[in-house]
């Protein structure tokens, strides 16, 4: 099963894995699809240069990308203080009471409370470009569309291909217009950030916009060889998939999260929620006591981005700390029905592709 | 292109249409898929008789199905004067502010107020599935699940098969053990009554819950040939397409309904709302001036089902004879974006067929 795709990012199966751990990204990389790592968590540039150093030595030689977030435009930003200063005390007061009757404890005593997330911000994820651009990359993607022109001017000479991700087809042609390489169609079913139209709907329609200038992804939902050739069948050159990859040995090696792991192996396609309450933006996220708390009448309505993620930045790391299935905070899409158990990323891939082979040895014997 | 559900319905290609229009249903068998017509519609048993009676003369001898809305057991019902007395003041008072501020003609003097739709009441749609067992209906398909046992009964006695649509795969799995013989599987992006799970989900989890025990049909979303050969690559045995058939030159001969048409053609895939303002149930509507005027603030909660529909009832006949195509109130799914003219059911049905043809022979090629 061979595309355009394979050829252009020099991979050996139309398959790109989105994902925040490096040993994920490396294992994909290394099973003949693309690995691309998620910068967002980074706010040290220096420990994604780490990191990447450790990329570079792991994949055995097999390409690999990164994803940024980065709006298009510079927006007004300040610094970390800055922006802490704008979020109400009747949303702090909100996340702490919910917490409590959450039942999840502070965190221990003497441990600082870290930093939030800043990948969102524009100043934080240039800095993830200009790492990227110092390794050999072979792809960037941006989560929040096109990069800004000098971004993509830079990605070109060094001959590094740029992906946008895309909800619907009039920013699909934006991105396209303004010097996008690749795009990544990502449905309503997706994790994340995600917007209203639905993968079925959403593959073909930006492929008629623009598939004549740029191959196109097919992202939100896909989780099975079965859904590969069906975005293939949608006119997709390849497969995007993120959440898939949570349910893996690999994932733990880099993040711990364990409750996280059993809450996601439990849970069936109807178990998520597409909310404001992770960045500010609408991002679909697993359902749990944490997300159905932010539907009570007494919550108040989610901050914009930046100022939502860093109101829940500490409710994130206690959370985390507190190992409660019941009670996580993590972006999924409805595929998170097909993942019910923590296995090794190369099975995975193995089993996604002879799927898919089949399925397209079942389509032809149906002409 | 052949797959089980040819044989086990009799059709030429594995394509079933949902219509309330039996214009598009006749000319559908005509053209070799299944034609199914809605029959929520038929206040009257006799009138839907008679549409039947047309049904047998103009489908050249093909197969044809009908759709009832029932629930498998039996709720509370009243009767017409009982139910409206049952919609509070604040409710009729909103609808009449609101069709007054858009601009929405009462109804011509002397024109008498029609009956609120009661398809939606079991006495009533009972009444659909006994006409129609008069009349040789090769299936019956019902858009609340399983029907009552009697009713599926009835059916197999006298060869029909029984089809229910499903959002889950735990409806898909109960409907199975009920005794029906086809799923419609429904994704989130289909129009009218519509669940959670998008189509690329649902499709490939409903096929593994019962495929082995029932043919899988894959609804929502769908409007090209590369979106059947997707439904067959996630395991579905055909496509099953309501909304696509509104745009067609048949559906007019039906309902008139000019200004809903030029709607539809003009909507793009993000112009729909999941709302219940429709029936009670969330159902997806195209959005315009009437859909956005029940998310304004002074907007009540929609009344649960049969309620609501009767609630509106007058205003829908209001709004269908005003023909502002501003203010329609109409069921479709995201795939109005692929309906930018209104044409010939014949001509749609070609181009179905041989995109979804050209799709697997592409596919084919990739391996």
């Amino acid at each position: 099963m061979r595309t355009d795709l394979c050829d252009r990012l020099g991979i050996e199966h139309p398959m790109v894995a989105f994902t925040p751990s490096e040993h994920v990204a490396a294992a994909v990389s290394r099973a003949g699809g693309l690995g691309v790592l998620g910068c967002v968590r980074f706010n040290d540039a220096a420990e994604l240069d780490a990191v990447l150093d450790w990329m570079d030595r792991n994949t055995g030689d097999r390409p690999y990308g990164v994803d940024v977030v980065m709006p298009s435009t510079v927006p007004t930003e300040g610094s970390d203080v800055d922006l802490a200063a704008m979020v109400p005390q009747q949303h702090r007061d909100f996340v702490r009471r919910t917490l409590d009757r959450l039942g999840v404890p502070e965190l221990p005593a003497g441990q600082e409370t870290g930093d939030a997330v800043l990948g969102w911000l524009h100043s934080v994820a240039r800095s993830h470009v200009d790492v990227a651009l110092r390794h050999p990359v072979a792809l960037i993607a941006n989560a929040l569309g096109s990069p800004p022109p000098d971004v993509i001017g830079r990605a070109h000479e060094r001959g590094v291909q740029v992906a946008a991700l895309a909800g619907k087809a009039e920013h699909a042609r934006r991105h396209v217009e303004q010097g996008v390489d690749l795009v990544v169609a990502q449905g309503h079913e997706a994790g994340g950030h995600t917007g209203e139209i639905a993968t079925m709907v959403l593959v073909p329609e930006i492929v008629d916009a623009v598939g004549d200038r740029a191959p196109v992804l097919a992202a939100g939902g896909i989780g099975s060889g079965r859904q590969i050739a069906a975005a293939l069948a949608l006119g997709a050159s390849g497969a995007w998939m993120g959440s898939y990859w949570l349910a893996t040995r690999e994932y733990a090696q880099t993040t711990g999260g364990s409750a996280m792991q059993r809450a996601l192996v439990a849970a069936g396609s109807d178990d998520t929620v597409r909310t404001r309450i992770y960045t500010g933006k609408p991002a679909r996220l697993l359902k749990t006591r944490w997300t159905e708390a932010w539907s009570e009448p007494d919550a108040p309505e989610p901050l914009p981005m930046p100022l939502q993620n860093i109101l829940v930045s500490e409710a994130h790391q206690r959370i985390s700390a507190a190992e409660d299935p019941e009670v996580v905070s993590m972006p999924v899409g409805q595929v998170v029905g097909r993942m019910n158990a923590v296995r090794g990323v190369e099975e995975l891939m193995g089993e996604l592709l002879r799927e898919a082979d089949d399925t397209l040895a079942r389509l032809g014997r149906l002409r």
